[in-house]
């Protein structure tokens, strides 16, 4: 059966491409005047640092909102609306991260932090739930998943959303009280996704052991 | 028989996908001085609230312009002049989306509230007609639509058209005496057609009762 | 035999795509003190005409591009370094058009209107080489051109470029004394070239008369 | 066997094209009032070298990594995740281009030239590492490569890429002493990797005799 989903795929990367790429624009380069002497170049480089982790975080959560969004869709083969809507609602929030990653770098070294990184962590576990909304428009009726798909597959894919809601909810509650820790969390909950994407990987390689 | 489109299609999923992508750069960041304290950076960002609504119309129309440019492309198979070119102006247009709508977020809480509402229904009607052109072009000769295309088909997808332009028409008009109307009237077109949209998708599925 | 130029175009669409949609970004939204009042927003969104006019004819004109380089890339199914390099040349100059572009809008009204028009007209003059030399890198061993194209397939589209190349000289000598008419005789270029795009996928056609 | 790796492509192939046309923002349009006679606009533009400089180079630069990207990929089948977040940090550098390119284009002409030269080299460095790292995940166990790759293209891949890292190692230490000299070995890397380009594509053709 053809894959009716390629054009939806070909958008959303696009979208995603351009979301981590755009995030170098908040990036600040300093005037002419503050840092025409190497001295004064390196402090207003190293005062930048909040912007560079902001920086970093953001691209490598939307970089593995991708690779998870790559994953769920390559079990996806036909369309509805519901589904592209839903599709949709992440690529609008991903389109937005990099507003609350100035915030969050402008903001960090001021009493506004906690502002900051709650919304932040706000944005994140939004995302999460238009996710999970994906998923669950992709599955209700197994019509749009590929066909022959099996039942562990779906498990496993499904096991692997589950811990993102209460973990980010988790971070959004925090982040009133630990901004540091919240963001930890969302640093710990990516490298637990590179982790258990290996293992789904591999059964994915399992489920296809005579590739045409 | 092969489709000639791709390329057509991939280059407006690039636009289409950047034009939604850069809206978020007209989302405004606060100074540093302004926001420092989490009150003020708190008013700050309610006072950005246009913008916000700004920039979710304005995501939310590309999208959903996206989503119709997918459908009618679905039914083109060969491509002329007279096509890309209207195809071109629709991605003018859209590429256009940013400056009006930032117009919207800047002004909407000014006495220019009128003006601003006014060319930003104006932009979205444009869209119509050169999206009703493409259409035409599709249509006209039926050599570019997709060999086998039932009548029904090709009625449906005009019918889903004949409704924006009268709508768009209106809210333009009502946008000099009442621009929260026109407004509202942009967003129920979108709800229709999110709608009417699930319908389309059914009948393509009746199309297609033996996929190979 | 296998089109080996796929990844080639879909990066070179997206650069394309990238560069008119940045287009958007020139165009200067006024100040919340300038248009708050009707009166003067309508004055100062007037007062940008030269912007618009700037970004018309850069979109057009970069699209039109895009138009000449999909048609050159359906002949191409092989790649070597000269082409890749050729072709990087073309995306390095349509990736700067913006910049003279708003050189343009910005300096229009004023003195140095003629400076802005013919380094405007230079870029273009710089793009039609490098897609010449596109073209002649493609087509000096025909090892890259779609196999079984014929000498008429290959001539028709070679004399498409050769008006360019003068023409594009000659605005460029005529913006020095007359930068008006160099825009103008870019405009008519643009217009012939869509006019001759329709000859050439006339005769795509006969070559095709079975398509598979 | 089916390529696995086609959106990990896309994704790139747009983060790529994305990076090369986000460069052109960084080009410094001069104010109306500094550039409003001819005289004087020109000594603006003029003045504005090294930033014409820092395009073309980052330009160039993130060109031919994309040239190695498809080269490499060319010969690469099926992902893991270890490919994958290597792919992710190559693009996570590469988006990052711009900000060293527009610090080098800014204090070029400052005394903090060095300190500018030094952390633009200092990231080709690591662009350079993250680039084999991802040939490393490629080619460690032979399973992602492309079935009935040769001992000999993969030796040549390994080969091109063997050069790059003491020579950016040696331009990134030259930097702190002579920043022109690090600037010139990395521009004359690219010109040993377009001529490198070329005999890797013709092993590539030997190794094809017989396209389908």
């Amino acid at each position: 059966m053809e894959k009716e989903t390629a054009r939806i795929e070909a958008f959303s990367d696009g979208v995603f491409a351009i979301a981590v790429t755009l995030l170098v624009l908040e990036l600040h380069v300093p005037a002419f005047d503050v840092g025409k002497k190497p001295a004064m170049l390196l402090t207003e480089l190293k005062a930048e640092w909040p912007g560079y982790i902001a920086f970093v975080i953001s691209f490598f959560s939307i970089f593995i909102i991708w690779v998870n969004h790559h994953k769920v869709f390559k079990q996806i083969y036909r369309r509805d609306t519901g589904l592209m809507f839903a599709n949709g609602l992440v690529l609008f929030l991903v389109s937005l991260v990099s507003y609350p990653s100035a915030l969050l770098a402008r903001f960090y070294l001021s009493e506004s932090k906690q502002v900051s990184v709650t919304i932040y962590t706000g944005l994140f576990l939004l995302i999460n739930i238009a996710f999970n909304l994906l998923w669950y428009q992709a599955v209700k009726g197994k019509d749009l998943l590929r066909p022959g798909i099996n039942e562990q597959a779906i498990k496993q894919l499904r096991d692997n959303f589950l811990y993102g809601f209460p973990t980010y909810l988790a971070a959004f509650i925090i982040s009133f009280f630990f901004p540091d820790a919240a963001i930890l969390i969302c640093i710990l909950l990516w490298v637990f996704w590179a982790i258990s994407s290996k293992k789904i990987n591999f059964t994915d390689k399992t489920h296809h052991p005579n590739p045409k």
